[in-house]
């Protein structure tokens, strides 16, 4: 936390056609809206299925109406065809909002690439979610990254899982980050993920994960993202402690999470945290934020 | 955040002739209940003016029952004569509570020392609330402090008023510090507030403080107070920016706050905090937490 120990707190630059989103933590917390992804949600599987789009469109708007600057778009839905759905998701969502700037997810490379061509073949530039330091993800996401000049989440588990360390998280962050400029991508552009698991399986993962995002930022200033509401899965009160890990692991870097914008506590967390942080002149996003509650 | 950066949590251990509080953020945050102070609650002042008690032993009670572990009293009512009041509403809260340890609270000298040598003659051993870095406050306390082998606040303000820094903060701490262990105060009994002032009157102070409470910590690994709520003194939506600066403040060092424990928002934002740093083994105290909050 001291002055000029610091690394530089870089840029990820993403667009769409339309618009420009820039995430840096000098600028305050940028939200990524989960919501438009069917794991877990069997309704919205079944409208996907069956070739029903209303739900994503409204989900996409509802988040960006909540303060969301960037949509996760996810199409993992068994037994259909990931590659074809993804574009048509990204086309319907870009339709609903005009043109909100996209993160497009998929563990499947085929679905990443039918996606990549579609979505930035008019200059847009998504983030990519996600590559590992696995090996095999490495060499075939990042050439994908480098060809389609996109921005890519580099989420810190390896060939050898999920890390429980600070020092493993860490380690491999920086791996992704090195074969990531080795391929030609500007370390700007790789925002680190480093990799959320709920207190309910490992109670004391909570200050392992701080401590690698404060290890990441001292050293490679890169933007910070992770999935936050997997921290309270099956614990209870969920939303309050999802909230207090949110604002907390802001002290320590946090500049982009993954999250629920339609949930008022972390909407709350967020915006305390950029406050207390010193992000938010004369606290009037705060005052908005407390208009908008008081409103809705 | 690094291991091995920081140094070793020192133990600030308080008693009562009966109780004993270790404060340590090795084991967890510390409450030390706020409401027994007359300033801003008009109705206790007319009470005490009166010599009503009821609900001092009553505020005592309920913060005692609601997880505080050591209990904050101040005597400050105009035009009463502070050393008389103090000992008196000590007593009070000594019976009420069967003996709860207590913080002593007043800037006036001669108020600590009636209290001192009250609470201290059967070998308790209180906290005083607080010495500053102005001159006088050092050389009328300090030998107080000492003499009667209490523990001490110190609040990191000086002779220049309220820092607007971190730096003035931390110089303002290493000096009581300094000036406290010359005078023979083990370093374990100082216990550093940084000054909270409202984001209200300086939007950017919240960074400034979490970054003075890094400093202070790393360099002498002291327990941290602060007076939590002042952070939203006159802001919208109080409780939960309060709430979210206790969390906040614990990532980088908080130990035993000054705080409202009767404020839901606040036990939750400590619970959760100490669930995140790695302080509740397997979840049991954020479970209990949880289940209180139900039944209440």
């Amino acid at each position: 936390m001291e002055e000029g120990e610091m690394r530089e707190n870089l840029k990820t630059i993403l667009r769409s056609k339309k618009k420009e989103v820039t995430i840096c933590r000098d600028y305050g917390i940028v939200m990524i809206g989960e919501r438009i992804n069917p794991t877990g949600r069997k309704v919205l599987q079944e409208d996907l299925k069956t070739g029903k789009f209303d739900r994503v469109r409204k989900d996409a708007v509802a988040q960006i109406a909540a303060g969301a600057a960037i949509l996760d778009v996810n199409a993992g839905v068994p037994r259909v065809n990931e590659p074809t759905l993804l574009v048509r998701m990204i086309q319907e969502v870009r339709e609903a909002t005009d043109d909100a700037v996209l993160c497009i997810d998929s563990p499947n490379t085929s679905a990443l690439e039918a996606a990549l061509k579609f979505y930035c073949r008019d200059g847009a530039k998504p983030l990519i979610n996600s590559v590992s330091a696995e090996t095999v993800r490495l060499s075939d996401v990042l050439p994908l990254i480098k060809g389609y000049g996109a921005a890519v989440i580099g989420l810190a588990s390896s060939d050898d899982g999920i890390p429980k360390t600070a020092e493993r998280r860490f380690e491999n962050a920086a791996r992704i980050i090195e074969e990531a400029t080795k391929t030609g991508i500007p370390v700007e552009d790789v925002v680190i993920d480093p990799v959320v698991v709920t207190l309910g399986a490992e109670w004391n993962s909570g200050l392992a994960i701080l401590k690698a995002i404060s290890m990441i930022v001292e050293k490679f200033g890169v933007n910070i993202t992770m999935g936050a509401s997997n921290v309270s899965f099956g614990m209870a009160d969920r939303p309050n402690l999802t909230a207090h890990f949110l604002s907390m692991a802001a002290v320590v870097g946090l500049s982009c999470p993954i999250c629920n914008p339609l949930e008022e506590k972390e909407r709350i967390a967020l915006q305390a945290a950029d406050l207390i942080l010193g992000r938010d002149e004369y606290g009037m996003k705060w005052i908005e934020g407390f208009r908008d509650r008081k409103g809705s």
